[in-house]
């Protein structure tokens, strides 16, 4: 079993319910299914997005959206993250005033919505980074991560219909997050390393969930070096990938699995 | 083969490309990927969002979707749809300001961002929504159906790592689109329907993608009284469905399946 920082508690009631109804002979079935509720983010005193979460984490997971989507930068000295679970709300407070919150005031005395621009700011923070050339990844350390996120007690295994993304190092997985949004475990993970200054540079991000270009756009963010799911790629995610000399591994399964760009970082040992 | 009104053109070299890579061996591979590019979404000047989309039918991504967020309203009316590929944009006009951009200057004005409102205003309609309960499908049609799809020339059997969404009547797929994006792919057909005066009532909706309540609601507002998937639920999409009496039907492959809502309108022939 693996020494996890944290990982999904299948235990908890409010993460999973039973279902009844019936089977394809008209049996009676029960049947586990994760829970999905939504979650309104604030930034400050500026609602920003209501999320669908499984609920866990909600701390971890307000601040990685922020710092994923770059409403939120990596040197904000964030003050408070105050969640209420009646009123379904989570508030992220920052010691002053954010380039998110500015930008989105200029953007709605203009021309209206704050998507746009986030979308844009998103392109200019990808063209930044530089991931660490050095990393590498042995194929049998790859083997043996995916034998350990298959055999790590999760929400998946208890009730289906969940993503599931982990940080690892080497074979080790660190983090393991789920949710029944596939961005909400990555950002999951993005909350967690800034609440705990875990850097990226070392690390493996694995996902259930496929390579498009988003995906490759939020672990380039959090310079993390390889990226790993068990899906398949997109085009554009694939391009992304090999602008920004990303190791883009997919369709890794069992033993098997494809890599499209920044082969140099795998060892095949 | 299924008659289809309109499905996926796996043949269209804007949709899918070839790329290069190495596989677990080290032997170089080559595989089929689907593209994935933003498109800008505007409802007359106001700016609502940009989606990543493979870029198949533009104009009934853009209608569906105004549709399906309650943006536009199906009394609305749609005097053009303009689609630019060059700028990546797609422009819906409609002979009056829409009730949705009055909401949004009034929300920008007060307390910021418009996904709040939006998200409220969905949940809104879903309440007046009544679904035919004198809808029928056999098992019989159910299992036909599932081997339809799945035989049908589809870019999922050219590329993987995308999204199908298909509209059928008993065991006869009729409108079939597919996206990276799943929800873009619900969206195509609530389009097509929305252009073409197709009602939901009698239909079958079948979605690759989990049923979450997101899935349900937008079932529910198209109007169509029975939702299948080949993937699971979530509790929150099994409560809505129940709510509003809609069929859900899960984990649909091969010959198996579960119902867990409207269980009475499933024929055991």
């Amino acid at each position: 079993m693996p020494d996890l920082l944290i990982g999904p508690d299948p235990g908890d009631p409010r993460l999973v319910e039973r279902v009844a109804g019936q089977d394809e002979n008209g049996e009676a079935v029960e049947i586990s299914v994760p829970t999905e509720r939504p979650l309104t983010l604030y930034l400050n005193g500026q609602e920003v997005v209501t999320m669908m979460t499984i609920g866990d984490y909600p701390e971890y997971l307000a601040l990685g959206f922020l710092l994923n989507q770059n409403m939120l930068k990596p040197g904000d000295a964030v003050t408070a993250v105050d969640y209420d679970a009646e009123i379904e709300t989570v508030v992220v407070r920052t010691a002053g005033c954010t380039d998110f919150e500015e930008k989105l005031r200029k953007k709605t005395q203009t021309s209206g919505c704050a998507q746009g621009t986030v979308f844009g700011d998103l392109m200019e923070r990808f063209d930044q980074v530089t991931l660490p050339a050095e990393a590498r990844l042995t194929v049998s350390q790859l083997l043996a991560l995916l034998k350990a996120i298959n055999t790590t007690p999760s929400l998946y295994l208890e009730a289906g219909a969940i993503h599931g993304c982990v940080l690892a190092q080497g074979a080790q997985p660190l983090i393991y997050m789920e949710d029944v949004g596939r961005h909400n475990a990555v950002d999951k993970i993005a909350g967690y390393m800034f609440r705990h200054g875990i850097g990226g540079g070392d690390a493996v991000f694995y996902t259930t969930g496929r390579l498009t270009s988003e995906m490759v756009v939020k672990t380039v963010q959090m310079g993390i070096p390889i990226l790993v799911s068990r899906s398949g790629f997109t085009a554009w995610g694939v391009q992304l990938a090999r602008k920004a000399g990303l190791t883009l591994i997919g369709r890794a399964k069992g033993k098997r699995f494809i890599v499209l760009s920044g082969a140099e970082r795998l060892v095949r040992d």
